[in-house]
């Protein structure tokens, strides 16, 4: 029997919900791989086998971009962490250096926090020249100054010639939670708008570009930027937001699967609505490349209630890096914890999350 | 002309803490090399140099252990990070993941804060065993539940094979500080006790003799443990504790040099009063080290008024894990800025702060 009114929808979405949450991946492997790193199905397997299982508790299972910490006073925290670990080490548009600022701020935006503070840990090859490593830290300075954060406690190891590939930088942040702020996948309901803040997939092109691995020239910058005045600016003028996250590895397509994976519910994108530079459309096509699956640095992927959907655009849109956002696509019933892309030619197909990834190493 | 009021002695104290202050070391070098990981001369330099130069705020150029924050409503945290590059993963007494665990917590406890919560970043190379990993994440389980504290958030990214000796973890702390805390060398006056919780260089020497590469054998375990507990107890005996610090890189030398340095003041060494187990001391002195030099991972050093060292000492040794806590020395007003050594025959010797570091990659 369907259920018919308002009340008995929303148990079957809770039910749902709580279903989903459930299905976890199971980890087949006896030694750590590259996919384990890459973000997908692989990694979702490894964190929750071995992390999960052994370091449970409720933050932690939570598996946001951060945790919320509720101090004694009833003050809220955000805490974040991110290892990078690039290569190379400087690309067209930024650096590692940039990277490790704007991962760790942006995960703490798009949790709904304020970012303030970051750590920085690094981990330096023997014979890595200064002039390269004070280039890198210039360009945290400045991307913590953009972002409105300061660096406030570090620590510095250094290894053997052949180890850490020249540098790997881990920061962590703390931001300041409103009170009154609550987001996560436990709110997405259908008929809720997907919003995107920008163009799609420059990061990891730029990167593989750096690499000079493959046959191609094109002029693409990495998007890597912080997202946190952008989210600020729509959730002013959307005060109902649902859920947020920055599309990094794996991209667009990774984040909305994960979204239908912890609501049960459907993600159905518009092909025609997604914003992707037209060099960056061309490069992934010569490689076999999806831009949904190419990460990004500087976006972020937004579920709005259709009536606040318009006024988070406009929002968006006015924002210094927002030009090119746009409502991309909705959030339905069915089918059950599917994304799906409905194709220029009037077609859908189903978007998948990888188990590994076609662009390793670009965070 | 002398000062001869308490007022007029304790502006020059204040003078001549900031004078040292400003004194840090030339960063000389083109290139990273090992000692500028050791914790040593040549890592202040390249910590002045390059991360306080670029990332230049209030916090940061604290150089402490942790930084301390305060929010909105007054309440104030504590934030601390530090990275983990042990050779071996696994040693007599412990783990890399224990050392992560423990690491951290002890930054944020010699602060003066209570340690709630822990970010924990692995960059894992291609290939490594997940049975290995597994053990490694259950000992951070281990060492969080005895500390008090939970891992709650994370992050994974896997490199290439020889990228990253097996697994480097970087964890991130956040502890709670009473608002009546206050600690630092500017605390510090002549007369004051030094304190030392514990028995010192057994975690270097355990993993030294861990490597294989030395041509000795003898029985020690690695120190490594959450200094939390202690340092509680001993507040609640001492509370005009002034400064604390845990003896890790660079052991009990390195920090009392940091103490003489940041204050100006004289630390004054009792080798008699130290605590050395037999079989660490009979290590050092087959291999001609210094266990002044050797770094723990469960001692802490702590300055105390003279009129509470006695009750502080009743407290460690009363706790568990303190029962071999000493006095082991006292703060002059000259000579200014030196660590000296009494020796068991009467003389004195300087205890110089090193360059490098004889026992690399330990933490």
């Amino acid at each position: 029997m369907e259920p018919t009114t308002a009340a008995e929808r929303e148990d079957r979405v809770l039910d749902r919900i709580a279903s989903f949450r459930k299905r976890r991946p199971r980890l087949l492997e006896d030694v750590v791989t590259l996919a384990h790193g890459a973000g997908g199905k692989s990694s979702a397997a490894l964190v929750d086998a071995v992390f999960v299982d052994a370091l449970r508790n409720p933050q932690l299972e939570q598996l946001g971009d951060s945790a919320a910490l509720t101090l004694a006073d009833g003050e809220r925290i955000a805490f974040s962490t991110d290892s990078f670990v690039v290569q190379p080490l400087q690309f067209p548009g930024g650096s590692i250096g940039n990277l490790a600022v704007h991962g760790t701020v942006n995960d703490l935006a798009v949790s709904g926090a304020r970012p303030r503070w970051l750590s920085a840990a690094f981990v330096i090859e023997e014979g890595f020249e200064i002039a390269q490593l004070r280039e890198i830290v210039r360009d945290m300075a400045d991307s913590a100054a953009q972002a409105g954060v300061h660096v406030v406690t570090g620590d510095t190891k250094v290894v053997g010639k052949g180890a850490a590939d020249g540098v790997y930088i881990c920061t962590a942040g703390v931001g300041v939670l409103p009170t009154a702020a609550r987001f996560g996948p436990e709110y997405v309901r259908p008929g809720d708008q997907v919003l995107l803040s920008g163009t799609i997939g420059e990061h990891g092109m730029a990167v593989m570009l750096a690499r000079g691995e493959l046959a191609i020239e094109a002029d693409i910058r990495s998007d890597t930027a912080p997202v946190n005045g952008l989210v600020h600016a729509m959730l002013g003028a959307a005060p109902s937001t649902r859920w947020m996250r920055d599309a990094t590895r794996g991209g667009v397509a990774t984040v909305c699967n994960e979204l239908a994976q912890s609501t049960g519910l459907a993600v159905i994108l518009d092909e025609q609505a997604l914003p992707v530079l037209p060099q960056v459309s061309g490069a992934c096509d010569l490689l076999g490349i999806d831009p949904l699956y190419v990460a990004n640095e500087g976006k972020f992927v937004a579920v709005v209630p259709a009536d606040e959907a318009d006024a988070a655009l406009a929002a968006l849109r006015g924002y210094p890096g927002g030009e090119q956002a746009a409502i991309v696509g909705e959030i339905l019933a069915e089918p059950e914890g599917i994304v799906a892309l409905r194709t220029a030619f009037g077609g859908s197909r189903i978007v998948d999350t990888l188990v590994g990834d076609p662009l390793p190493r670009i965070c």
